[in-house]
């Protein structure tokens, strides 16, 4: 039996044996209410936070195939919002109005519009959003935005950080199901680097079918600033995860199928796979002299192996890896084996040399140390150590770098300082401020894919487990677990004085640009005017809202006209947000404190149709409605 | 000044004043701050839920406007599951899967299917989800299903709690806006009764507009066994929330515009409206002896004001009232004042007299005591106490029924026990196991709108506040905020004995009937079978799933074809839910442990295109997907 067939087996008895959990939770539990109530105390006391009290850190999650982004409280773990991005949300209207919907659409490439349009649809009803990471400046968080992918539909979105909106999506050309992406850190974000995990022919028309020879995988650099794609590069292999370094040279993505295989026995039939090796400096080069072809607008180099050339270099490395994470000593990039229980470590330092000769990719490898079954992600407490999650054995492994890094040279001596048991398969982990130069060493989330018996029934369908470490002993210890919605795929844990949200909208905000512009056409002050425009037979009707009022109690239209309905929320007090929506109309939007929303539809149902504030605004919120009146064509 | 006037004063004053709320959280967090760690720490244990520790009750909670179904651990206040019912879901494909389209689309009434056909759609993309309640046996929960409203789109959803997935929604006719909803207690739910909230005319074809004297609103009552309208009533008034006693002879729906007005002047110029009181048997006996008419398929009876019969009366209330509450008693029914500081009890034991004879329906109102501003819901603790929360105060008072009773008889007692502060302006309230006979009086909730500055800054939306309040000693006290995206309107906490969900799916489930009807007339088996049907220009695609690896490695479509994938999950390990998803296709969908979930699109674009599983399932998940190979027409 091969390694490669081993790890598959010990990964089938991980999902049935040790790790059905029901003895090992039990064990767990039973050592928790064990101990004193006195320390159990204590520990909550840590993360818990007492009413009123604020969290110290803001905690920007992943959904996974929810496909919106979540903004915890930590330590206290608690979900203070929702954001979506690649999903629809009936609450604020997402995917319903003009707004949203302008930022839904404008990205798209054609054949997806086209694709789309065939069904009745501007946009997707769905996404995948894996890896949700803020902008940088000099190697740390500066609160700018938030960048995220869409495996489901290839998508990479923006969040402001002002306002925790989407302001920008698009989707990626020539890539299928963008998966890893990560900002660059230094000097600033700059790129957002994008990885597309599924090989295609490069141009996929249907020309190429059952061809595996002539599928590519395409790694793409995006312009944080524009949200353009500013180059993509041509790999050998796929590509998984990705990070970048604290130096704005080099980026990295794992390949956990550099066979480029089509089916599971193809995909891991190599014992080495490798890392890829972005070298931007050259990248840029080779683009400014015209190594390019544009295909779909975009400007691709070949990257692939064998082309000679310095935009890239392949480091192998076992075997199916997946997790990439650079430390905070600015030097060591961790690559997580998944099929192997070592992580790899590449010294950046190592790296140069790389590309100025002809030496053994491995070379930049400084140490590999085995820390147990099916290693995925690395966090940093910015001491020296890594926090590894280990799929299999279910568990979180501390080590020392530097002890890893002499073991490899070959001294005797233990990397590993402690493993601890979480509930179960872990996937992601991530440390207080771990992925910057800042990381504070006190806390680690461990991310874990299933719960089984560790919270009440709800059903077939569990909750996965988000589980938080306390990392202020020599051991870690687990102190909270959180169930949570699909799914916690990634999330990044930023300290909050780094954020700084707004409480109200400015009335110039760029969201609501065409609704002023509109207006200003139509020559109506929205924060003052509450009238109904005919142009044809489309109506326009803008009108304020001020609880527990709108502007307009009624409007009347005739049947097959076009409505624009403009709502401007006059209130300017923090949390005053409201709603509008249209009985059977699907129709529903939020308008926060200042803003101005819009929907548009069309007339097509005789009669009285009321609309309502669907966000409890006043005592006199029920009250808050008014009428349309359909007349019938 | 009027009565109404001023209490809308208050209103104002409240919201941007002393609700405000900078010196009152202050306070609170400070004397919090000031108790001893000791006492925190023995405050917090009761409601933390240690690492491993379950849960004792389900809190089923309404999502309001995000038209979901949220199940929480409770009181660990933990969100275990989010239930799709009336909003579209990316990560279990509600809304996208054959499954799910079926029961979102075959209950929506013929004018709303003409209306989402004309915009592409097949049913609606929001929903106003507000209260969610079980069903009963005896007068308490019996773990088989949970009722749930759409404000937005007039619906009605049942969710199965074997399973926690919706199985039914039905559109209601004749009425608009569906608002306050609750089962039958007694003898078993049987009927659910749904109020109509906003007044139409009775035939809304845009015949009548602009005429409210022809506008009515629908009181109606379903079956819950068939989930289709047993019967409606035509009321005086419009209506909004409503509940049923325990004796299985009356529901009670209030009306906050007895006016019929359609602004808020008019809305609000009575100083009193009204409760209506159905009377179940004397309405069956209608519908039996022919007294009603058919109005789109249902039949309707009239219930308005002066019409002479027993099918309803009119109870006086002050001013504007909304919370309707059955208290474990048995016999008292709270109707909340919202513009009046009162709340008006009912005694059921007096309410056959006013359908025995003509005598003042004031005449069953036996206390009204005084309880300060803006009471809107009423909790229970079967100890003969009532919680109410006040809106404009910002509290939840303690009172004593049976000294409110004893005021209004004239004697001079204060029913008032306790006042605690909450952050800020509370809708409804619930208490553990309240609304049943077996209240247990541990545990009350307080769903407030407003959360101010109670968290960290998450921009100009903010979450509202989920405080749980501890009933244990004298006085009540508030031991946890819990933040909550839109809305926390109402919920219900279940003891978990009652609710015993299954792990895995039943091969034979329902919810899959069509998907293995089509199996057995291709002669496919769905267990085993990973092949291809054509029929024409349709492709039936069957494929198992078992981690890590999908049943067929890849298929071939023609450009054109409509293509239908059904996907069985063999994996029967708990938490073992696979997903299929396709990249750039609008398609994504969950498959529980067992179950056959199934999609169907039409291939428009030439190419390869990958599916993947998107619910992580195993080690090599990455690994699991394939291609399906698109020929050009």
């Amino acid at each position: 039996m091969s390694d490669k067939e081993n790890a598959m087996t010990v990964t089938r008895r991980g999902l049935l044996g040790a790790t059905a959990g029901g003895a090992l939770a039990a064990t767990t539990t039973a050592s928790w209410l064990a101990s004193s109530r006195a320390a159990r105390a204590e520990a909550t006391a840590k993360f818990n936070a007492e009413p009123g009290e604020l969290d110290e850190y803001y905690g920007f999650w992943s959904s996974g195939q929810t496909g919106e982004l979540r903004i915890l409280g930590f330590p206290s773990m608690r979900e203070l919002m929702r954001v979506p991005v690649f999903n629809r949300d009936s609450a604020t209207g997402w995917g319903i109005t003009n707004e949203s919907l302008k930022i839904l659409t404008e990205g798209l490439l054609p054949e997806s519009k086209e694709f789309l349009a065939k069904r009745g649809k501007v946009t997707y009803d769905n996404g995948d959003l894996h890896h949700p990471h803020m902008s940088f400046t000099d190697g740390t968080y500066d609160g700018r935005y938030l960048f995220c992918n869409d495996k489901a539909n290839t998508r990479v979105a923006r969040i402001r950080c002002d306002v925790m909106k989407v302001d920008k999506i698009i989707q990626i050309p020539n890539a299928q199901d963008i998966h890893g992406l990560r900002p660059q850190k230094y000097p600033r974000t700059g790129y957002v680097f994008a990885n597309g995990e599924h090989e295609t022919p490069l141009v996929n028309d249907g020309t190429v079918l059952d061809d595996p020879s002539q599928y590519v995988n395409i790694f793409t650099a995006i312009d944080g600033d524009t949200m353009e794609v500013a180059w993509q590069v041509i790999v050998s292999g796929n590509l998984d995860n990705c990070d970048a370094d604290y130096q704005g040279k080099y980026a990295f993505a794992s390949s956990y199928n550099s066979e480029m295989g089509v089916n599971l026995e193809e995909m891991t039939a190599n014992e080495m796979d490798h890392v890829v090796v972005f070298n931007i400096k050259e990248i840029e080069k080779g683009i400014a002299n015209g190594d390019y072809q544009v295909l779909n607008g975009v400007k691709v180099i070949d990257g692939r192996k064998g082309k000679n050339k310095n935009y890239t270099r392949y480091i192998p490395i076992p075997n199916s890896p997946h997790g990439v994470n650079t430390a905070p000593d600015k030097r060591h990039v961790m690559i997580a084996g998944k099929l192997s229980p070592t992580v790899s470590v590449i010294d950046v330092q190592k790296v140069d040399k790389l590309f100025e000769s002809d030496i053994d990719p491995r070379s930049a490898v400084v140490a590999e140390p085995e820390l147990g079954l099916g290693p995925l992600h690395t966090a940093f407490d910015g001491k020296g150590h890594a926090y590894t999650t280990l799929f299999l054995d279910s568990q979180v492994v501390k080590w020392d770098i530097d002890k890893a890094i002499r073991a490899y040279a070959g001294e005797d001596v233990d990397p590993i300082l402690d493993k601890v048991d979480v509930q179960y398969q872990p996937g992601h982990n991530h440390s207080s401020m771990g992925e910057t130069l800042e990381a504070d060493g006190k806390w680690v989330i461990s991310l874990n894919k299933f719960s089984k018996d560790r919270f009440i029934n709800v059903g077939p369908l569990k909750p996965e487990n988000e589980q938080l470490i306390d990392l202020s002993g020599d051991r870690m210890k687990v102190v909270h677990d959180g169930p949570t919605f699909a799914e916690p795929h990634d999330a990044i844990i930023v300290r909050r004085d780094i954020v700084n949200p707004v409480n109200v909208w400015s009335r110039d905000d760029p969201m609501f640009a065409d609704a002023r512009a509109q207006a200003a056409a139509d020559g109506v002050d929205l924060e003052s005017d509450d009238v109904v425009i005919r142009d044809g037979n489309k109506v326009r009707v803008y009108m304020t809202s001020q609880a527990p009022v709108f502007g307009l109690e009624k409007f009347t239209v005739k049947q097959g006209d076009e409505v624009t309905v403009y709502v401007t929320n006059l209130d300017d007090i923090d949390d005053v947000t409201h709603g509008f929506t249209i009985s059977n109309h699907n129709i529903a939007m939020e308008i926060g404190p200042q803003a101005t929303a819009s929907v548009t539809f069309t007339a097509d149902i005789p009669g009285v149709d009321w609309y309502y504030c669907q966000w409890f605004c006043h005592a006199l919120h029920m009250e808050m409605r008014g009428r349309m009146l359909v007349e019938p064509a």
